[in-house]
């Protein structure tokens, strides 16, 4: 794409109430909006990198054989309060409005309500089960303080999946793999080394959940990390009895500051219960359905990349989720050079390499380099007056800073 | 996708309180759910449909020029207040809600105030205009009554363009060609016959808008059709200065209900105004930006064409947005038709047809033949002990019902 054709522009400032630095940095590189505190839209280059984090998660979800769905925000009131969840003081969080005849409706928090009263309908026989569903929708949560920019937002887009299964064993197989699948979409996002499975409050169905923890000094939570186990407790139940259970010592633990980028449920028979999700087996005996739950904030996860790979030049993207792959910055305006440069664009478009092409007449090179930093493309191919004498172009990789001057045919292998 | 893993099922009856012929098909065919009067959830099947639609949509609007971004639903009391649309009694059907600190926050119904006042951030000169921007982005509308499915729902999935320009000439440069767009959209989903381009009211700055009604009999909005010319006038403006404005006669014209599937609106200055979104010319001199905004209900076209392509036994999807392109019935157990009928679904599978293969075990050919018509895939293809036994295939058009044999080899030419 051509960057003056894009309607964003970097910024110097953040916005002065703005105080998480990845919304911050965000914000100055055009990738979000602000429209109050804990709420943001995506603009152009945010929302490309939202998909890309869609489509990385999709593709996990798809292999655990899910089926995409996509449920509505509004709810009515009768769903919650059958699982006790309606009162306020049960759910510190609700965003709530009305219909025109005063029927209360919630903006949905999360899904386990809506989803299982639906597969109610469905699931009849025992040869309805195993199966998985999962949407990437909006949670609304009204959170009191929002100071986190992007990760902890009160309007966000969460991927959330849920397995109904026949029974413990069918329901520990899936959440194996579901696990498996979490483990390799941090490992795809640059996240495998700095992100724990944690065990956290199971709630009143399994002792523990599992978060997923990236450790990042902005992070609201509280873990304890065994490295060279790689795994870690959450403080709320960090206490002997955990730590007996899971076979570790208070000394191999270290304390950190985390962000919970995903986490992972079983629920039991408690949504099933509520919303009569049972099915008969083999001998016409019914029985609940075991239902799992297992969310990531694709928008948070978003914001714990930007707090994590970033530096005081700017953000530093991971190539899978980088709004573009290369950078092409064309310096100076001699119709050699321009012709140059279009013709490196040219070339790159067609082996198919997403460009930002950075052929603004009225920006400096200091101001384009300095864009290129903040905006944080992975590769920056700057074709200038003296790339163009040497027959060669310039090519950095903003993660390792590293620059070398490269032989046009070698660009490809280089930012392939 | 293997239909005996596909989590939805068919059923006979649609719930009692549904009245709208779409919502009772899509609902029988385990499309959607509803979640209650005006607010569906989108199950995998109808999902499928959604982006099928969103992509024929997007590629238009790429085509324009159109930047894709995500606005946020929650906003702020503030900006509906510059443009006077805050109060209940300016704009009927608002869901309102609150911040913990009470502060009054909307769910979008539009989003004109939201993304002038983003343009106002980065709009200064006349080099950073022309350009336009996009969303798919649910609306929240708290319609008194909703009784139409989801051709009009209280939660509902639209794509809404706004342009910027600098001038009238430019502003009718963009019009003209995004009105050519919404011809397109409306041809590549068989609705080019039944679409009318509608004057109708225009609001202050212009004096029509244009709405694109589709011909329907449970369309809510009343329209005067001039045949002959292929264009039409909402009865909101069906008087005698408007027929002069227009060149056309009473007797010329045929009364019709209508469903308004996509609208198109000059803005003037209006927002640009209120949110100081103003550019400098070439002499330094300010210019309120000229906005336009071209609206396109996504779910409501689904709607749509499922009113009006559909019969007695079910939906007849168009090909471009049907959910699968092939629905292949393998009727019969023996290993001979089911090993005939894999292979048919590996080929068609390979060669990138998209196949839904309803090998269920526990259905009667009665049974997938009736979930065939009432789902709606363009192409039926039967392996039975009949087809297999003479070397062919069976082939039945779902709009035309023909129905004929075909060599296997064959099939790809059909279907493709």
């Amino acid at each position: 794409m051509l960057q003056s054709k894009l309607f964003t522009k970097t910024r110097k400032e953040a916005p002065k109430d703005e105080v998480a630095e990845n919304a911050k940095l965000l914000i100055r590189a055009g990738f979000v909006h602000k429209e109050m505190a804990g709420v943001y839209s995506y603009l152009p280059l945010g929302l490309r990198v939202l998909r890309n984090l869609e489509n990385i998660i999709r593709e996990e979800m798809n292999k655990l054989g899910g089926q995409e769905l996509f449920l509505s925000a509004l709810q009515g009131k009768e769903i919650w309060e059958k699982t006790n969840r309606w009162d306020d003081r049960v759910v510190d969080n609700w965003f709530k409005t009305k219909l025109k005849n005063n029927a209360e409706l919630s903006l949905a928090f999360t899904h386990e309500e809506p989803i299982a009263r639906i597969m109610s309908q469905f699931v009849s026989s025992y040869k309805d089960l195993p199966f998985s569903a999962y949407q990437f929708q909006v949670k609304f949560r009204n959170e009191a303080r929002a100071k986190s920019g992007i990760m902890r937002a009160r309007e966000f887009l969460m991927k959330d999946l849920y397995s109904f299964s026949r029974n413990e064993n069918e329901h520990d197989s899936f959440y194996k793999k579901a696990k498996e699948a979490y483990e390799r979409i941090f490992a795809s996002v640059g996240l495998a080394d700095v992100t724990y499975i944690t065990f956290a409050s199971g709630g009143s169905f399994s002792k523990y959940s599992h978060e997923f923890q990236t450790i990042c000094e902005t992070g609201e939570d509280i873990i304890y990390v065994s490295e060279d186990k790689k795994i870690a407790v959450n403080k709320e139940v960090y206490d002997d009895k955990t730590l007996k259970d899971l076979g570790l010592k208070k000394e191999e633990l270290k304390e950190k500051k985390a962000i919970e980028v995903g986490n992972i449920f079983s629920l039991g028979t408690k949504f099933s219960d509520a919303f009569n999700l049972y099915y008969a087996d083999e001998n016409g005996e019914k029985h609940p359905v075991i239902m799992g739950c297992y969310g990531l904030g694709v928008s948070r996860l978003m914001g714990a990349i930007v707090e994590i790979f970033s530096d005081e030049k700017g953000i530093i993207w991971p190539e899978s989720v980088a709004p573009f792959r290369v950078h092409l910055l064309r310096l100076g305006e001699s119709s050699e050079i321009a012709s140059h440069a279009d013709s490196v664009y040219a070339g790159l478009q067609k082996a198919g390499i997403e460009v930002l092409y950075d052929e603004r007449k009225d920006a400096s090179a200091g101001e384009k380099f300095a864009d290129s930093d903040l905006i944080g493309i992975p590769w920056r191919v700057v074709v200038s007056a003296k790339t163009s004498a040497s027959g060669k172009l310039e090519l950095k990789n903003r993660k390792t800073g590293e620059v070398k001057m490269i032989n046009e045919e070698d660009l490809l292998n280089h930012v392939k």
